[in-house]
């Protein structure tokens, strides 16, 4: 006898009967909800649902969607349904900074983060061999001005090659192209060295330094087409005082920064993200 | 037209179609939920839900009731509904540290905390002044090892005839004899300053200096028939260094403790905490 | 036999000597340093020391003013000389909402804030009565745009005519004058709802939400000619997520805004902040 | 030339003098103080100082010793100079949990964490991959009941034939003998998964389950003799919930233990760690 554990999303307008259309299916299917949770927007008017459910014997899938479908269209929900088995594809793009990239490579080594890593991307050649130690393919293309566009063709090729469901910019230290961030706007995630939407742009932590703040933090978002300003979905802090230099707060922001990617990952992985506009509902653990 | 908001909560053993039995009257009688959450313990094997849901047009309370009773009843539910213009009395102990009461008395009086307080209960005189001020009953209840058992009734009785249903110990310094204990189980919240189960009984700063942490806490929990060990609902935490003395904890600690007691009487008054066994399950904002 | 404890503070370019300048002389007239904190800012070439000591006989504070000016003058110190029993007066401003003042009047009843308060001034007669329970002067003075120079006057009066060394604006919602604002520069503290420089002006909380953060804070800082620009004393900061509305964030905020303010109040009478150019140090604890 | 930095640490009995006798022979060799800590413990009658200073030309290191030598004669000062520039050789040990271990080698390799690892010691083989990669020697020293007395003695003759002046158990799963502990005491330190003194033992995060805490954190100390009860030096801590099995607090404790422990072995390497009988001093940043 199989068990197989199931997650079910959905987000629409918000309207009666919304929360029902889920849980009444999945009665009737006879499947466990082992976790719910839902959130009514009132002022976007959206509403959100998370459910993960336990399927005791074979799951006939195709027969669940069909019906769901029916459902779903009712209410014009955006849906999604997965094993919890499925191991999600991750491509991780990264510089020369290597602490995020450690965090990620550490926690899929030990399985903390149930996702495949198909590809490590690089405008640089000096984390090779860290991606070598884990097996993974480590892609090595070099970027200017004049290459740019061309470097990106490159990289979105191995993107959708390696049938990747998000993209990671574990500091990844180049600013995409606006063409680049409109194709992958929703499903790739930044980590950027700064609360959000304080300091901005290029050197954050001596933007910090110079404001004399006594907070910094590091803020993993999911890009969009201007920079810097895509939607949030996991913010860390760290407390600072007079004693933080800009290189101390460098020093310091590497464990804020690294918790918060993977965090971001993690949720996002599990299903628990959406995206509300320009904000997100995110139902962490 | 007069919308009004509810909270129904309910508790039970696992079974399919507890999410359900919730859910599907809800939508039956077509009012909206507007927070849901649920949490299934694998290994108590216990059920708890809780929505909140609004009423658009006048609410047969009683018929609704009657209908969820049935339902309720197949699963063995412990349920309760209750509306979110219903203020829940709540009466105070204290002896002479006014911190928490303060805390209290300011979130009543702005109204973020929706509750009454029918009485403030101590066995000293010093804080009449400050409950007079927020025009609240003052009821002085010296006590002795001699008068325990006389004084604890006359507490008793004033919080029956209160028609309360919550009872706070903010920072009442009296153990309550055993049988007062087991008539409170439940609905009295006690603020025990340490992070519990660490430094337990008296004078928890005085011992947590002595081991040297870098960490003081604060928790609130239901009292039992067992000396600091009830339900945990809350704790709080800050940190520490060598140079903080017994007096600097203890000064520390307030700000803790109040807000720590303040959230777990905000929680409680808002039906988020439930019972599971030792321990609690608490849907938090 | 009195025992006295005192605080110096100084601050002076680097240069090598100063911590011997503070260190010998009080070595030499035997009084017992208890807490010494310096610190040499490298970037702006700044030296900053506090010194705490015990004086166990009768303490000829004249005599070491004298002596300590001739050592300081060779390096260009500004300093200070204070007995930890004496009480600076502290003016609090404010306008409607209390929870700043009634934590500070709190702090201030119970002896955790080490202060006199010699006014609290409104542009609102609201918190009247709460002035009135605690014993302190409460200056009821309204302000239009009209009268806005003449009221800030009246303000400047009753500061300078208590003798008061630091205000405190704890939630004053008006927009100082550049004149007033000149003269209390580097002396009085204000609390703004947001995590500094990010969500500066009006409304912060509400811009927190249309941003979708998942942190909010509180900053407090003292005031200069630029709004909401002065240097950072203390910043506080809690979790949110995309359950909280403006009006939670604000209700959260509260705690978060007087714990701020009244540990940067704190630290300011203890003598812990310095003005560094446009940023502080402090010597926390 | 050369500039050099270099730290003193000293402590002893409380007594007038201390700290002249530190600042006063800086100022006398001419040598600039970038960083002082000091404080005095009124219950233990106990004084710690640490000064960071700089050196513009050639220091005769043998002739400061030797003057300073006899200042701290006068007082019984234990003290230590050394240069920064200096790199402590820290021995790790190990089972087969790595996550404390890969933070380590991380912060290491990239030159965060100033030191020389020169063994890595394991009672299982699992990580020698790991160890390798990072190109450092590593000893599988299999240990049962019958072997242990053997078994330590070999890890004690690693540790002393590399030269180390810190032993860190990063998560070394078993108990250490007696005699090994009072060798080690004072230059060991340990992570201990839970709010020591909560929670000693076996299984913290499994008793930690059953009493339904709020909070769950690591600790990193120094051994001695008396299991888990060794001077703490840091402390982390995260918030948890109902949601939380024991699975999923080992899951997050995991990034809490390797912060802490980074960070207690950082202060130490630092010189910023005291011991002050069963406590500790730590001048942290």
């Amino acid at each position: 006898m199989t068990t197989s554990n199931w997650i079910l999303t959905a987000q629409c307008p918000s309207r009666l009967g919304t929360i029902d259309a889920v849980t009444g299916l999945l009665y009737q299917h006879q499947h466990y909800v082992t976790e719910l949770n839902s959130f009514d927007d009132c002022h976007s008017n959206q509403f959100f649902i998370r459910a993960q459910f336990r399927v005791e014997e074979a799951f006939d899938e195709a027969d669940f969607r069909r019906q769901f479908a029916v459902r779903a269209g009712k209410f014009g929900m955006q849906w999604r349904l997965r094993s919890t088995a499925d191991k999600p594809k991750v491509v991780i793009m990264v510089s020369k900074f290597d602490h995020c990239l450690n965090d990620l490579l550490y926690k899929h080594r030990i399985g903390q983060l149930s996702i495949e890593i198909p590809a490590i991307i690089s405008n640089h050649p000096d984390l090779a061999s860290l991606a070598e130690w884990h097996g993974i393919p480590y892609y090595h293309l070099p970027v200017t001005a004049a290459s740019k566009a061309e470097q990106e063709a490159k990289v979105m090729k191995i993107i959708k090659d390696s049938d990747a469901e998000l993209v990671v910019l574990a500091r990844y230290m180049q600013v995409l192209s606006s063409n680049m961030c409109q194709q992958l706007e929703g499903w790739a995630i930044n980590i950027h060295h700064s609360l959000l939407p304080g300091f901005k742009g290029a050197k954050p932590y001596h933007q910090a330094y110079e404001k004399g703040v006594k907070t910094v933090g590091a803020t993993a978002h999911y890009i969009n087409d201007d920079l810097d300003e895509g939607p949030i979905i996991a913010q860390g802090i760290e407390p600072v005082d007079h004693t933080y230099y800009p290189q101390d707060l460098i020093a310091k922001g590497r464990d804020i920064e690294r918790l918060t990617l993977s965090r971001a990952v993690r949720y996002h992985v599990e299903q628990r993200v959406f995206l509300n506009g320009d904000r997100t509902v995110v139902f962490a653990d």
